[in-house]
């Protein structure tokens, strides 16, 4: 079991007024260490340490891994406050306790911070049920989600159905390893109901370089970071066929617009302005210039289709598989068992293309409105 | 004078059909003759054969020019179809007359296109008050405008008023040199009241690489095309910076609110679905991707503000001047008269740091909600 960290700070107040505020200080457990997860606790360690509303420590699931050097991957970050393997070169904060115990990670922990691959959740979920505090609450920072013939399957739904708590989402234009550096950017949280609980949120993940807003609408802000990646495929597309930036603002613009119309037609909630935040076009456009959707669509439009997606993510990926084609994937049987192919030409033609079954150039022949 | 080219469709129907469909028939005229216009007057000559409501000639005003060779620019027009001197290479199609004498290229026209330098406009209006049709339908493709104190002179009002006629706009992420060789691009007219018109305008830019649709929003429209320049500065501050990705994509973003925040302020009925429309979200991409104000201003950025943008235009843009630095001079002046210099931190940050009185890197510090 991993060390407990005492509250360090010392208050100036009376002790019996210090034992009170100690009962309701909020906990905060993070479920993941990869990449992602171990920024997202240097961002919270610094917030915890400064407000007094919450307990110092944050403790951070980590699943377990024996490093060459024989030494256990928790028992590093415990002596280094390094994540050496998934964020090397930045100290996470003395407040971060690595933890390879989930049930135990999460026992005391009133705010769940969940930040795993999407195919892990459900597993994750099914170990920690009627283990956790019964006043817990969730976010979730998982972009990928399933999306199924009957529609996406939504992660915070996934959390609140599986272990009967309300979740959020944190959504935004969000390259970690920019972030770990301390570079400005921007996230988006999605609640549903609890204003009071959004702000909670908001607090302890904002800071002088992350600036984080909330609004009403999880479902709008979750499925922007899921769909943005199919956008991101196209826009590989018109960067590899070198049709210049006129065509790749058209081309990304039709993808906010399908992404938009495509969540409101799934849940009539979800809000216009939703996509005017960090979650919408500033994640668009992040994923759209950078990341690996783009890449290696880009390749793959520069191969005239030639060598498959399997091929080139073999290649360039070192065996990850990207969230785009996917996605663009599972879109397509929504769409087609919906009857709504034809309303969303972007979307589907991105899987035709990936798929082999129309040329890269019908990017723009086929989406045009 | 120009020559003029009759109509060369041959119909079918009876001669006395004919003639009464000549009567109805639109006549297009395009003041301008520069890189957009000459693109513009293609596109337009391209329908206008096709389409029976429009008369095949598309006359084109030239501000005339002798060229090296001894040749007048509109003559070397008329005998080439080849704007040789602003869109070299580029047949505009044999309909298109140009004619130097802007009196009469105007005189039988009932749809005026008007795609001068921002600051002719007004000259350009004292000479054809009076002599236009009573019937004449107004559009314009300016994107500059002057900003005063008040607030921005926008061009299709100076229009309107002046010739006391009805005008549109037409905006977009339209570079001129990518739609000239037919690559695919948006366009978004905006309309007061009149749909009929807007739609007549629609189908006379239209084509199969360049979709125009329109909006009832004149003022948000023609708004985007101006302050999108400012943010485009912004946005190659945090290039020259090198802050990555996430960081101008943010900064693109809280533009975008900035530009929709102030156009809403001082016009109501601004909506904030044109946001989305090409002329929004895709012409600022496209800006912020390319672009003479983002290059420009990356290179102060890289030079750490130590070399003026008279300096660095100069050497940069053969003595063109940017537009984004003085729109954000004028922009100062009308939130600074209107006390909102706090509610927009980002377009009174880029005037401050264009003129030395902050350092490049205020972008972000300053900027941050």
């Amino acid at each position: 079991m991993a060390p407990s960290l005492e509250d360090t700070t010392t208050d100036t107040s009376a002790a019996g007024v210090d034992d009170e505020l100690a009962a309701v200080k909020s906990r905060v457990t993070v479920v993941g260490s990869g990449n992602w997860g171990s920024v997202a606790s240097k961002l919270i360690a610094s917030n915890t340490l400064n407000l007094h509303s919450f307990h110092d420590e944050v403790r951070m699931w980590v699943f377990e891994e024996i490093l060459p050097t024989g030494e256990k991957l928790s028992e590093i970050i415990n002596r280094t406050n390094e994540n050496v393997k998934y964020l090397p070169g930045i100290k996470l904060g003395k407040n971060v306790v690595a933890d390879p115990d989930l049930e135990n990670a999460v026992r005391d922990a009133n705010m769940l911070v969940f930040v795993t691959p999407h195919q892990f959740m459900e597993g994750i979920c099914k170990r920690i049920v009627g283990k956790i505090r019964n006043d817990a609450e969730a976010i979730s920072l998982i972009k990928g989600m399933e999306v199924k013939k009957e529609g996406p399957c939504m992660i915070s739904s996934l959390i609140s159905d599986q272990l009967g708590i309300n979740c959020c989402v944190l959504m935004g234009a969000n390259i970690a390893n920019e972030i770990a550096v301390e570079k400005f950017s921007e996230a988006t949280v999605g609640y549903r109901k609890n204003k009071e609980m959004a702000d909670k949120w908001v607090q302890l993940f904002n800071t002088s370089y992350f600036m984080v807003s909330a609004v009403q609408d999880v479902e709008g802000v979750e499925l922007c970071g899921t769909l943005k990646n199919v956008v991101a495929i196209a826009a590989g597309f018109v960067d590899g066929l070198d049709m210049g930036n006129n065509t790749k603002a058209a081309i990304m613009r039709i993808g906010l617009r399908e992404m938009k119309a495509f969540s409101k037609l799934l849940f009539p909630s979800v809000k216009d302005t939703t996509f005017f935040e960090s979650c919408g076009v500033a994640d668009l456009i992040t994923t759209c210039l950078g990341g690996r959707n783009r890449k290696c669509a880009e390749a793959f439009a520069r191969n005239g289709g030639k060598r498959s997606f399997d091929e080139l993510e073999a290649e360039m990926l070192q065996g990850q598989k990207l969230q785009g084609v996917s996605t663009a994937k599972e879109l397509y049987e929504v769409l087609s068992h919906q009857g709504w192919l034809e309303r969303f030409p972007l979307f589907s033609t991105v899987h035709k293309i990936c798929i082999g079954h129309l040329p890269p150039a019908a990017i723009v022949e086929y989406t045009k409105p």
